[in-house]
Order: C-alpha cells, then structure tokens, then sequence
C-alpha cells in the first residue's frame, strides 16, 4: 500500500449549506471518495467535482459502510456523509461496528454536524433550553415496547422531548401511541413544535399544542419537539424556561 | 429610527474554529457589536476587527441579554454569543424570554452550533447512537430534586445519558449523587465518557465504566456520557449499537 487510508464520518448538517461546519467541508474537499446515501449527496454535489462518488439507496447502511472500509483499505482519504451528525441516528455508529467486526486498522474520525433536534429548536424558538429527552419512533431497528418505554419515562420525568422519525407512510401508528402515552403525564396545552425540513429548503414550522399536534402533516423529514411542563408560547415561539425568571 | 435592528442568537460551536459553522461566521460578520462572555468572545477575536465588543463576566447572563436588546433597539445588528449551540443551557431561552418580558418587537434569529454533547460524543465515538437524554447537573436554577428524578428515570428508561455541568469548585456532591442512582439500574462495567474541553484546545478524552468514573477528573469543562445497557468498548472507542448486528 502506497499511503494509508482514512475515513471521514461526516456530518452535512440539517442541510441548507450555511448550517454545516468548516470541518465537514474541509473533509469532503480532502477525500478522494464521497459515499452516501443519494439524497445527501445530492445537497453537497458542487462539492463533489473531480471526485469518485457513490451514492446508494436507503436501508443500505450496512452496505454503505462496507463499501467505504473497502475503498479505504485500498489507500484512499473517503468521507461517508450523513444528514445533521452522524452520531445520531446516523452512520457513525455502523461504521464503529463494521470497523470493529472486520478487524479494520483504518483511522476513522467523526466529523459531528448540527442534528436535526437543534436545528428544528432553533426555528422554533428554545424549546430544549432544560434537560430533554431524544427518542427515535422508528421500530425497523427496535422494539416498539422498548420505545414506548422511553416515552414513557421521558414523560414521567418531565423532559422536554424530541421525536426523531415520527411518522412514515407504512408506520402511523407510533405518533398516535406516543402523543396518547405524553398525554398522560402532561396538560393537553402543553406546546409543541413540529418542524418540516429544518433548515434546509422548504422548511416548514408548526406551534401547537398536545391536543392538536395530530392535526398537522408529520412525516419522515419531520421533527416533533414536545415542550414540558413549563414550556409557553409567544409570538409563535416556542420558549423552555431555564429558570432566570421564577 | 434610521433602520431595523436585528439580533442574532449565535452558536459557536465547541471552540475549534473548524466546527463552527458558515452561518455562525456570516451572522458575526454582518453584526456591528458583538456581545458574549470573556470566555467565548476570545475564542473569536480575529473575527471582531473593526467591531464594538462588549464583553461581561460569567453569571451575568441577563445583564448581557438586556444589553443585547438595548442595542438592537438603537438600530444596530447585534450579535450576542453562547458556545455550542445557544438553545441548549445557552443565551436563546434568556434572550427570548426577556424580549417577550420587555415587549420588544427586535427581530432575533437563533444561530444553532454543535452542542457539546455531540461534539464529545463524535471524540468517544458513537455513544448517543441511540435514544439519549441531555440533564445538567446544575442546581443554580433548578431545585437539585428535580434533577435527581430526571437522572432516576433517564436511568430506569435505558437512555444514554449526557451530564453537563457535572461539577464545579463549589459543587461537587451532584457528579457523586448521579452515579449512585445510575448505579441502581446499570452495571458497573457500563461504559462512561469523559471527554475535557471537547472539540477544542486542550480536549482531554477518557473512556471507562460506571465503577471507576470519579477517579478521573471532571470539572465544568466536562462533559460526561454514560452509555445504556448495550453500549460497548473498544479500542478506546465507545460505542451504542443502533440494532444493526442483532
């Protein structure tokens, strides 16, 4: 091998390009190979000339990883990219494990980006300005029981809570049981926030509260940010109290 | 009134000037006083060139808020600046708030930057791979109950969870509470990050396990994660698997 290889996990952010770091820029200019999946690709394409790039097709984050330990091993600087940071929900973590199963020597760094909970908060106002909760409805990767769970007890101890892919066109129910479980533990005005595409184009942004969040579109590019017992609203924000104010 | 004042909310990310990001940068640029925390207005010094700086002391938070909007309302772009990301324990939810209390109509944008957690997280690895809670230790403006309940049932619900401000010179009892009711729902082996001055000079990077924490040292530059029930070591790293390699 005439060079080592290195493997950039990178952080795009939330999307719109004034959100990403100058260290997930540096790292794709410095990569020889950029590999994604297709919709991420296609928001840093003027970044990609005179690069090898493979993009690829959803679910196939194992491949994905995979292919970007190949190409590495092979001597290559490879950046794989993800949407907000790739330590949430994203690819840093089955690009650790696959690394860890091949027995791969190759030098990885995570390149962190701003994750869609922070990107949406700031659109909506400060709603995570006091302790909250992350929690993914999806149950591809998990059992439901495990995720409601966590609503559960994330209700229970009043955090603020952020809903990472809420809804999707096969899976509907999870946002029903969810809102239904909060319900419990929380006053039907309690303020949310459901924010569409944050930060990047066509953003859109919702404040309403528990009764009525089901009323309003949520989708896979959607995030549910549910405020806690001392969230209020004003002039359409969304305000956490930290507590300066008592 | 000659013009529009505005404010921006401004994220700086952890420290490292590679992490902040390109809107961080553009709002400062655009702003003709720049208002911040010594701390944090050092780190973006060769930025202020031509500027007014007011820089306070630590604690001074709404001091710095009511100057922000006094400014503003004089027709000025002001920026006022938090590390990582300013809707997490930072300047937004104060400076919203106190817009909200003084009735200024002063447009504010929220900048988001990446919040220490995440930033620690891409150091250690892929800990906040799964569902995660963000808790402060503080207890200057939260009743110390209310954040032992929040750390219990973060504990029971199997989050990963984020500590910060786990201690400080005058404060060190909370760190010790914390692990000890942790303790009571997660083996001793679970792996624990503790990662000093994250993403920036002087960035300290420990991984070890719920038993041994407290030998290391953790201070207000600290950030510490505690991993769930899955979460593994290797080669330093530390890593919660998504579900993948079940």
């Amino acid at each position: 091998m005439s060079k080592d290889g290195k493997i950039y996990v990178v952080g795009i952010g939330p999307g719109n390009r004034e959100q990403m770091s100058l260290m997930a820029l540096r790292a794709i200019e410095e990569s020889e190979t950029v590999i994604g999946y297709r919709t991420y690709i296609d928001l840093i394409e003027d970044l990609l000339e005179g690069k090898e790039v493979i993009n690829s097709g959803m679910k196939k984050e194992i491949e994905r990883c995979n292919l970007t330990i190949d190409e590495a091993e092979k001597g290559k600087v490879v950046s794989i990219v993800s949407s907000g940071d790739p330590g949430v929900y994203g690819m840093a973590g089955a690009l650790l494990e696959l690394s860890h199963k091949r027995k791969s020597d190759i030098e990885i760094e995570i390149v962190p980006g701003i994750t869609a909970a922070n990107a949406a908060a700031a659109s909506l106002g400060s709603p995570l300005m006091h302790d909250y909760a992350v929690i993914s409805l999806s149950d591809l990767l998990t059992d439901w029981e495990v995720i409601k769970k966590r609503v559960e007890y994330a209700a229970v101890g009043d955090f603020v809570i952020a809903l990472y892919n809420p809804k999707s066109k096969k899976r509907v129910n999870q946002i029903i049981e969810a809102r239904e479980i909060i319900s419990k533990h929380r006053k039907p005005d309690t303020p949310v926030g459901i924010v569409r595409n944050a930060k990047r184009d066509g953003e859109k942004i919702i404040v309403t509260d528990l009764k009525n969040m089901l009323e309003h579109e949520i989708d896979m590019f959607t995030i549910v940010i549910i405020g806690n017992s001392n969230t209020y609203r004003f002039k359409g924000k969304m305000v956490t109290p930290r507590g300066y104010f008592k």
